[in-house]
């Protein structure tokens, strides 16, 4: 993919993020090795997943439960800085003469690559070409290779490379979006050589972790230390149309995931070093092959489509934890918004990709909230609940990190999406191992504050008051249709799996029943609240209704809001938008995709009646309506949306991709092609589609992993399905056995005009 | 009034509180002048009311229009030490032996006393009997007299005075009632000495204010300058039998009143120390015969609840601003808690007091509000709100200071609440010129924001959406009954004053209609609102509904909460609180008694209904419930809500008293007194009285004035009513004249058994 800039600060910092090489563990935002010259601001960074610090939550007025530190999220020490010179002129994009510049993601290969055509203030001439590459196969490395091709010039090539610990957190007043304090937070332990190694290890300030970063080159260096920075130099010699090579590998480790950081690390760089680039670019396009098998979706008739869809997904994947520790960032590893900070983004937006395509990924990511689980609990407690968990809004370690509760702490809802994830994961792959010893605790023990949370009415329907559903222009309110209708959904299958469970292997639920003081009474009681569970139903308008009160209160003045004035949350109290009928994103709507649980007539009239409220101020939103215009039968809204959003950090459209890149947003992309055009939904009795297709593309053609075998999906003029094992499935409503060969169908709605 | 306490540490903190001497400028907590002996903690305070520095707010999460800044009342240099020593031996509580210690405030002559009869570890005995006393007559002033007894000493007699510039505010992390940071604010700008005087000046950190701290003696001394602190020295000859005596002077000025702070107080101490201290009490005295002459409530038959009655009286006049840099904070000039924040504690629960006794503070206090207005409308506008102004819920210049909006600043009905003061003010003394230049322009500028707040609903109803009433363990909710009582209340008068001032001074009215931009069509919309105003009403139990959502809430669970568990905002997270039944303090029954708006029965319905669910958490709402209780017919209940609070600091009932007085609990008292047992209103069409009496008192007596006379109410056997000038009132519903002598009526009611 190539991602060329203008060469203007916000351009710059934007493809810092675009840029951002990345393997679920380790990020390296895109930032130029030799640095930027005088006046750009550039957000130099440096990720490790999961790996933190701790950092005080100060209020205004503090109050009970309200969490007094949070996690977060550390830039760790640069390792990405090279410097080189020729006939004494320092290499930088503002020094000299850029005869041309391009740069590059490779998404078959996995690397991001920069080539300049440069002439020296002295007149010389080369052409540097650079590769850089988080690997897949071997987290902790950063290879950074370089290639110096002189043209006509014949003299000294002078190379400075370094491993650099004195880095801060990046801090910006006044968005609430960004972290305004707690720049400096890692602190340097030691610097030394090994040969030929440069090692750096560090400690945070509070969270008591460790790590470490060394760095060494495949040719000889002379290494210096200084003022928590390594520096290794070497001159060589460059010739007329000859070129110089040299790759420096970088590895990093931490205390959470490596016993010993800095044994581990020389083995690590040890061994990388010996098998040399070459095998490393190979292993990343071995590993990157096996991914686009499943993960490929085909546009034929809008490259521009095709790119942002395939940037979508290759950053989900670098971004996405492939071990224990890790989750994913709203922002991944790509930049400090909201901190490194974990949210639901990762069950609602992101997990049913990876549900499709990297099955083992969706797993760990769902494993996360289990290795957490005794942090929610902990929370729960502290919420005045006597038992059962609590899932934090945001979070990296377990413990919640929110410090505004309306709009965090109160949604509620996060319990409901994280069982979600995992029921939606075992209709696709009917793991029941895994549900046993990971998805149902959580299942359960989130489960159990409902029962708490909610209670029955007056008129015996089961309540929730003061919660907060996914949309935050409305807080707090009382029976927020999409939190009670997940939450019916949560019960009913916390009840329906136990059945499943037992039935599967019955020592091993009598296990979990003690484990979890799991009784029938406990069951049966969740099957009543399920049953009892109160929807809102607005009957003069025949839609959903998104919460007891919302029908009353007052319109936003949608033609008095000046057009700049968003997302109204950076321009209005929080009170002012409260008040009025005004929503951030998708809620109600929201819940009819996820559940697809009303009848099409009052699912299509909710969403008309939705939409005219709703900013779409978060980025989460978008996608939602997208995929609710295919099913509710609007096709060209479903590609207005789609448009929408596809490029939101390719072309920087919520002004903020510097801060890193939406990956609720990439999933979002996803979804929209798999669950809007093509309909896919999972029910209890099997995969359903209904495919629809923009008539601006010529073909759609979609992959994913359905029990274990590989499904394609095509629709040009006809539907075309094929399977490596036989499958049932059901298209527009009519159930279909695909086997040996291709299903022809024809497309069954009318395409989008 | 003695006061005699233990001498453990929670004791004398709480003295310090209920021992200060105030005088609404000055405050000066009841510290020991020498200190205190080692491990025993004291809040060592002086406070000018109105005097602040300002501070940071930070927040988890910041949003727009979150207060950035607040400000903090600060502990001012410390004037009250004063070091004496007999043989070499420094007098102190915890040196040598203790014969006896009495200590008193006396309430007829406005001073704190303390007598201590000392042997000193050399057996030198003496008797120590210290005066101290901050001048109504010169709010500057605070004057300290030590009159030292040998008994059988002959020897030296030892004196260090000083003022000390090393002062810090008080800071306790974890209660969310007190600061937690920002202790060092006051940095000492100057210290010298004028001749027998000694001059400290300082400023504040941020907020630009300045103030001087100097004191002189009436004897001779010797005046040293070291480390921000001036010492006075000087030694007597102390003869056996006999006495030495010595006053000290302390004057403090400030920036915000006084144009040149050192001129100023050189100047006023002077003058003072020319008059010497016997005038200074004789002035005291008559500036309390006066007063108490219009506040004086007696009982006969209950000392402990007289002596109590008098207390809460007399802090609240020593605490009230008598100019107009001044208001009321919530613990007056007698700690630190909330900050020296000025609250709606000030219209509702303190004013009262002061338009029936001291209507000229009555004014200065509404005056605030007025001299701020133009805060509170660029407050209006950061709320989103096109006109109008928004009373902050917490300040001390004007801006708002609440870090919480949910239990602060979301508590619209403050709006309300002003103007409701400035409305009673008006009923009792009609002081129309008053109305016209000051209250006018709040109540119109306030009663603009319901306009905009609320709006009308599908059934033609004026709504107010996402406010937080009274009770603050309910936030953001609709409706609040409360509020839109409250608000109706307010928009009517809005309206019916318009016609009143402009009847009485046509030209005065349309200057002010220009000035506020005030136009007939505004008037006429605000009217429609007030009588479209929504009150909900709850048919099934026949009372009125507190908000749309109560009724639907779950019961909280008394039964299963600890005894140590309150109040319940220290045990329980806000949304643990928020979703269930239980109230922090009287909310719709608040109404009930301002308003007098609804039927006696369903007044008498709502009472019996929150009742059970209140747990009285704040100390604003044991007196609302105690004279709704005379209201609806409860004469125990009354009696028994009365005697709850009635000693609340006098008896640490809070166990915060250390952190001041709970003043609007005092004025709550002298509510109970008037309006709870005494039954007074105040309508359109005159005074109302329905007074009932406990049995166990043989008399109740209050005093007040109402239109420019004084009225006396005694009820005993019968009731007696006295009346300077011929005065109409309604007595039990029935309508009398008072005129040249007393009116004698049978008690109507049963009295309380």
């Amino acid at each position: 993919m190539k991602y060329d800039t203008k060469f203007d600060n916000e351009s710059l910092l934007v493809a810092e993020s675009v840029l951002t090489t990345a393997n679920g563990y380790l990020g390296v935002r895109g930032n130029f090795e030799e640095g930027y010259g005088e006046g750009l601001e550039s957000i130099r960074g440096t990720y490790l997943n999961g790996f933190y610090d701790i950092v005080d939550v100060t209020y205004g007025e503090n109050a009970y439960g309200f969490p007094q530190t949070a996690q977060k999220m550390l830039n760790v020490i640069d390792g990405q800085t090279i410097r080189i010179s020729v006939g004494g002129d320092v290499f930088s994009m503002d020094s000299g003469k850029i005869l041309s510049m391009k740069r590059s993601l490779n998404l078959e290969a996995g690397y991001a690559a920069r080539s300049i055509h440069w002439q020296s203030p002295k007149n010389h001439e080369i052409i540097i070409d650079i590769r850089r590459m988080t690997s897949f196969k071997t987290k902790e490395l950063l290879m950074i290779d370089y290639n110096v091709r002189s043209i006509g010039y014949n003299g000294p090539l002078t190379i400075e490379s370094t491993i650099d610990g004195n880095v801060r957190n990046y801090t910006r007043a006044g968005d609430p979006r960004v972290a305004s304090g707690h720049g400096q937070l890692l602190e340097i332990t030691s610097a030394f050589t090994d040969i030929q190694t440069g090692i750096l290890t560090a400690k945070t300030t509070r969270s008591g972790l460790e790590m470490a970063c060394m760095m060494l080159h495949d040719i000889p260096m002379q290494l210096f230390i200084e003022d928590n920075t390594i520096t290794a130099t070497r001159t060589l010699q460059l010739d007329d149309n000859d070129e110089c090579h040299f790759t420096k590998y970088v590895v990093y480790t931490d205390s959470l995931r490596h016993d010993h950081i800095i044994d581990s690390g020389l083995d690590i760089i040890g061994m990388v070093a010996d098998k040399g680039r070459v095998y490393w670019y190979n292993r990343q396009q071995h590993y990157l092959d096996d991914f686009w098998k499943y993960a490929k979706v085909d546009i034929e008739g809008d490259d521009s489509v095709q790119e942002a869809i395939d940037f979508s997904c290759y950053q989900l994947l670098a971004c996405a934890g492939k071990e224990p520790y890790s989750n994913m960032a709203a922002k991944g590893l790509t930049g400090e918004g909201y901190e490194g900070h974990y949210f639901w983004d990762t069950e609602i937006y992101a997990i049913p990709f990876f549900t499709l395509t990297e099955p083992e990924v969706a797993k760990n990511l769902l494993t996360f909230r289990h290795r957490t689980l005794d942090q929610a609990r902990i929370r729960a407690v502290e919420l005045g609940h006597k038992k059962g968990a609590k899932i934090p809004w945001r979070t990296i370690s377990g413990s919640e990190c929110s410090g505004y509760f309306p709009a965090a702490c109160a949604q509620y809802h996060i319990n409901a999406d994280v069982a979600y994830a995992n029921i939606q994961y075992y209709l696709f792959h009917k793991d029941l191992d895994f549900m046993m010893t990971i998805s149902y605790p959580v299942i359960f023990e989130t489960a159990r504050l409902w029962m708490d949370t909610g209670h029955y009415g007056p008129d015996g329907m089961f309540r929730i008051d003061d919660v907060t559903g996914p949309d935050e222009y409305t807080a707090i309110v009382n029976n927020n249709y999409y939190t009670n209708a997940m939450a019916k959904y949560h019960l009913m299958w916390a009840v329906k799996l136990a059945t499943v469970l037992e039935e599967y292997d019955m020592d091993g639920w009598n296990r979990l029943c003690d484990e979890l003081d799991i009784s029938t009474n406990e069951l049966y009681s969740m099957k009543q609240a399920a049953e009892a569970m109160y929807l809102p139903y607005d009957q003069a308008h025949g839609i959903s209704l998104m919460d007891d009160s919302f029908m009353l209160k007052k319109d936003w003045d949608f033609d008095g809001t000046p057009k700049d004035h968003h997302p109204l949350l950076l321009y209005y109290h929080p009170l002012a938008i409260y008040r009025h009928k005004v929503l951030k994103q998708a809620d109600t709507v929201l819940a009819h995709f996820l559940l697809d649980n009303e009848k099409g007539s009052v699912m299509k009239r909710s969403y008309d009646y939705y939409e005219r409220y709703t900013t779409h101020d978060s980025s989460l939103s978008y996608c939602i309506y997208g995929m609710m215009a295919s099913k509710v039968g609007y096709p060209e809204k479903a590609l207005h949306y789609f448009n929408k959003n596809i490029r939101l950090d390719l072309d920087n459209l919520h002004h903020n991709t510097k801060d890193g890149l939406h990956l609720a947003n990439a999933g979002g992309v996803y979804m929209n092609l798999v669950y809007g055009f093509m309909g896919l939904r999972i029910k209890e009795d099997g995969l359903y589609l209904a495919p629809t297709k923009p008539t601006c593309w010529n073909s759609l053609t979609i992959r994913f992993r359905y029990k274990g075998t590989l499904l394609t999906l095509s629709i040009a003029n006809d539907i075309v399905i094929e399977s490596q094992e036989p499958v049932t499935l059901y298209l527009y409503g009519t159930s279909y056995n695909v086997k040996d060969r291709p299903l022809h169908v024809p497309v069954a709605t009318k395409t989008i005009s």
